[in-house]
């Protein structure tokens, strides 16, 4: 069976012989060079794809490789990606390749030259989504592929590793909830982005199962950072009727949130209570310590790997993968003030002495 | 003159005559491969290391690698060294190869196996030191190193990038008697690295430069991380005649000391001031913003990558280059109180309603 595979799988000059072009312009392609017509390279593509040519390995000798693309590298949250991947890289073998490139949605149009060239034994993406062309120049050359998506928003016929966004916002607000808040504010991530209404979806359905009203006016769109988390918290805090407990959607945003605390001379968690979203290290960092949903990250750039040598193999995998989110109850929750009001003093009141 | 140089340069074949070993040997030891004899292995290595054999590098189309390792990947430290290297070797159409093997002080043995096959443009290590044998290893091979080192203990004949430790110990206490501090304690690193005690000496002579006395009842080692922090400040705020600032060797003690001073019912800057070192994000994300002593990491990152280029194209190249640091003032230093022992609280005095 296995010989007859083989047999059937086209060599180079064949292709060239069907393209109508040189053996030196289907190695071009296969390189990802850019000195070949769109024309041309989009025939051949087409031929290498369509025969299932499988590239040779990198030769005997050379150390197995394998990439991991971020459009960001400066979040915390890379780091605890990075780890993973590394972790079962390193248990196989393997280096890890880094790059930066590209925007939140997509790598940019040369990275893919370079990986081409160092054919490596498969590409983690930290992306949300994969341009077609990419998919048909890794697909063509058998270098699989595994997205790692942290927004939640896969297609379909795309590997993926993810978690339980909804299931994490559920966790945050009847862990609120438990310990007595009503009004509870959320600052979740950016419209656009699915998880983030993921989370905001189980803060709602939370609500409605303990008979609380949602109140739009607590509902709050941030960015995942630091900066957002302060501002959508200073606006919250400052409302006539304001909430006693906040679910950040992210660590970053509940640093935010702290801070905004300090400013209106609230006490976390006396005065107010802040839930975070990831457990990346700053969290446990700071004071107080923030409770949180964890997003098994590290855990996820394992299985991508994992994912990546079964595709390999050619073993059956899932396409999707959803990790279990949980909560991690530290300090930055307790029961609600008894009179919120009196908590709050006037903006910078405790920050002159 | 090149073409000479060139024809002296000893070839595979004549290593194996001169070795008395067969050509595959030779190539084995080349490759890094464990099954040679040590014997052998270093009667090949001298060899190559005494005709400056160069191995031909990648093939034509491979796409070129930096190496970049580290002992531990979990700090955010890292990533900004990462994020410089990433940014110069993509400059330079480079890919970027994370590692994380060994000790504080040295990769792993195996680790150099890898390197040998991957024939990088060159290795960026942030170790304080290397084993004659890697450094011999590398140097047969003519695979350039540079020492990123966080220690600042850096061998003589390694290329190295490093910071100015004891400048930045000067500008953060000067930046605090400037303020009307006298009672200023520090905790710096563990007593076995370098720059820790660079930054207490900066200290030690910036208070004497000051009139003021050094009280050994106010000197700390840490251990660079949250929990060392916390606990040597809750120590120091548990003195009868407290300091009224705090010199914390690095941001993540920082951290820790704005959580002691938490438990101890101070707030900071209002009843202490504490100032960081490193600036790394977290640094800006915490309440207050820590005041702290910059160390330039992506810079330091984006130099050693620079060096390595240099020393790659045979260009003269400084052997030890230290990179300016500098206060960045944000909002956890203050004047101090008044009385600092009215201002103190009984443990977890205000931390309950």
């Amino acid at each position: 069976m296995r010989d007859d595979e083989e047999n059937r799988r086209i060599t180079l000059a064949e292709v060239a012989r069907k393209a109508g072009v040189s053996l030196s312009t289907v190695s071009k392609v296969l390189n990802g060079r850019q000195d070949v017509s769109p024309r041309t390279r989009s025939k051949v593509e087409s031929l290498l794809e369509a025969h299932s040519y499988r590239r040779t390995t990198r030769a005997a000798g050379e150390a197995p490789l394998i990439e991991i693309v971020f459009h960001e590298l400066d979040s915390v949250w890379s780091m605890e990606l990075i780890r993973g991947v590394e972790n079962l890289a390193k248990a196989h073998q393997a280096s890890v390749v880094l790059t930066e490139s590209g925007t939140r949605h997509a790598p940019a149009a040369d990275w893919i030259e370079g990986v081409l060239q160092r054919r490596p034994i498969g590409v983690v993406l930290v992306f949300s989504s994969l341009p077609a062309e990419v998919k048909q120049q890794l697909g063509s050359r058998s270098i699989p592929f595994v997205i790692v998506d942290p927004a939640g928003d896969p297609e379909p016929d795309v590997p993926s590793v993810g978690s339980a966004n909804w299931s994490g916002g559920v966790a945050a607000t009847r862990h609120l909830i438990d310990l007595g808040h009503r009004r509870i504010g959320i600052i979740t991530g950016p419209e656009d982005v699915l998880c983030s209404l993921a989370r905001l979806d189980g803060y709602r359905s939370t609500l409605g199962m303990a008979g609380i009203d949602v109140d739009p006016a607590l509902i709050r769109f941030g960015d995942f950072h630091v900066e957002g988390g302060q501002a959508h918290g200073l606006d919250l805090l400052g409302l006539p009727d304001r909430p006693t407990a906040i679910f950040a959607g992210s660590d970053l945003q509940a640093l935010g949130v702290l801070e905004a605390a300090r400013i209106r001379g609230l006490r976390v968690p006396e005065d107010l209570s802040v839930v975070g979203y990831d457990d990346v290290m700053p969290a446990r960092w700071s004071s107080p310590a923030l409770t949180t949903v964890h997003q098994p990250l590290r855990q996820m750039g394992e299985e991508a790997v994992q994912m990546l040598l079964r595709l390999r193999a050619g073993e059956p995998s899932v396409t999707r993968l959803e990790l279990a989110t949980s909560l991690v109850v530290r300090n930055s929750t307790a029961p609600p003030p008894e009179d919120p009001a009196a908590a709050s003093a006037p903006p910078g009141g405790r920050g002159t002495a």
